[in-house]
């Protein structure tokens, strides 16, 4: 359910597993295009399996489907879902591939679905991990987590994406694997802006590791596993999106810390605000109803929220008394 | 104890911290040079505080000294520690700055210092993370963690190297502290050997979190904490040396990578083995000895020693039963 480029990717995945793939895209346009050119070419490159079936009609996405992957953007997810809710099979695995902690009721996504749907928390799974969609696209080697409290469901759902280039793991941890997906951008923003200061590898890491110590904190007041976070949802997934160049958190940070204003930084991606800079609202939000510390995080909300400066956060962050790691 | 470039870095920072510092190099023309140039321009860019005193006489060096950094390579620490121990002061900290695994012996560097000095392992630490050198020269900003089962010790020499741009973490775990370091440049020759056949950060991440977790099994087993691991000393300090283009490990490794043979590679690096490819041996047969499985350091060993190409060793890799995280 979404046609951007991750569900695109994770349709991709389950036609080559071998699977019967469904997929709504919100655009009827768009929906023809790829049943007629078997290309996104919008989103993603490369050519699509051809039995994947496109529609933008939920009902005729829905019917009879054991699994539904839901692939729309965080914030939108709860208004997408009351309106697909009484077309979803009873019995069905809802799969969140959103990340992202909603604004204002600083719910997790598997508690938006669950909230919307009414369904057992069982029945919901996250796939999450180091997965960006254009080289999966390309058929590159990549492993990702599965993550359901049903152990069952989460077997089925790894067999379904198991293919020669996509790796599935099995974890029964969904709120560890929720808060490294909800936290890392936050964190690729800081490591963009220590780029854009001229700071190095050294500077990259230090804030790669202070960045999983800020998220494990919250993940464990949450009830997170800390082996998730250690694993790919949380710094598999977090060294990915700092590291990659093509990374839209990292790129953004970047402008910031060569100097650029947050007007200047929004104009030069076309207004196109990124992620880490919403959801670094949201995560403050929640740590703070947890009282849980998160110097990064909170360092970048003063940059994009507060008109702080990079090299004032920089030293703001290293003037914190030294103590125990 | 060694004038290389990690060795007159911390000396820098040492002495920037106010500490009065005495620099042992080997060879007496590099000790001359130091003491007339302030600088040590074979290992370091940079001009070095005035109040370095370099010396190639260890007892000289050692005359007095509270607290001793050895930083000579860990497959000759032993030798070196041998023609040293007699001059130590009884009462000193042993401060170990080498990543390795004694060939041989599969001893870590503290239990060599242990064994060569008699001394009790409470006066043993070590200083690790991500700290390449040349940035930490350039007073950029970089995180370290000071590790010692003595905490008043490990307090005493977070105090003598906090500076403005060093900051330093205690942690009481040494056996942790010193497997991250040991194993590190293995999983970066495999995180090169991806990147040489094209593959993206999708691999390099799932390179980089499995290698941390076949770490992990392997510290567990030696008695380390997982948290330290978790940390700069582990994630940290691996996250540093795969991303860093100017890391020798990761160089070799996609040379090997772009289907150069290991006579190629080590042609193109003037006969210069990357650390990884000894280390390999002595971490592999550690395991073996604990009975821990790391599949990503026995891929790399058998394409360094085993004549195993990089596509084989990939498909190896993917070919693995998928299972739980």
């Amino acid at each position: 359910m979404g046609a951007g480029a991750w569900g695109t990717a994770l349709a991709k995945v389950l036609a080559d597993a071998g699977n019967s793939v469904r997929l709504w895209a919100r655009r009827p346009e768009l929906a023809d295009e790829i049943n007629r050119t078997h290309h996104n070419a919008g989103y993603l490159d490369g050519e699509l399996p051809t039995t994947i079936r496109a529609t933008s009609d939920h009902v005729e996405a829905l019917d009879g489907a054991c699994t539904v992957l839901l692939a729309v953007p965080a914030q939108t997810l709860r208004a997408n879902l009351i309106g697909w809710k009484d077309s979803i099979d009873s019995g069905a695995t809802l799969v969140s591939l959103a990340k992202g902690i909603e604004l204002g009721s600083l719910m997790r996504m598997s508690q938006v679905i669950v909230a919307v749907t009414g369904f057992d928390p069982a029945q919901v799974a996250v796939v999450t991990g180091p997965n960006l969609a254009s080289e999966i696209a390309q058929g590159q080697p990549a492993a990702t987590v599965v993550a359901c409290s049903d152990s069952g469901r989460a077997v089925t759902i790894q067999r379904a994406l198991a293919t020669g280039y996509f790796r599935p793991y099995t974890n029964s941890d969904v709120i560890g694997a929720e808060v490294g997906g909800a936290c890392k951008n936050v964190i690729a923003l800081a490591c963009g802006m220590a780029a854009g200061s001229g700071l190095g590898e050294n500077t990259a890491a230090a804030i790669i590791t202070r960045g999983l110590a800020e998220i494990m904190r919250l993940g464990i007041a949450l009830g997170a596993k800390p082996a998730t976070l250690a694993g790919l949802a949380g710094i598999g997934d977090l060294v990915a999106t700092c590291m990659s160049p093509h990374s839209r958190n990292r790129s953004f940070g970047e402008r910031l810390g060569r100097g650029g204003t947050m007007q200047a930084a929004l104009a030069a991606t076309g207004g196109h605000v990124a992620e880490g800079v919403t959801s670094c609202e949201s995560v403050l939000a929640l740590a703070s109803a947890y009282d849980v510390e998160m110097p990064l995080t909170e360092a970048v909300h003063r940059v994009c929220h507060r008109a702080l400066s990079v090299g004032d956060a920089v030293a703001l962050l290293l003037g914190r008394t030294t103590k125990p790691e």
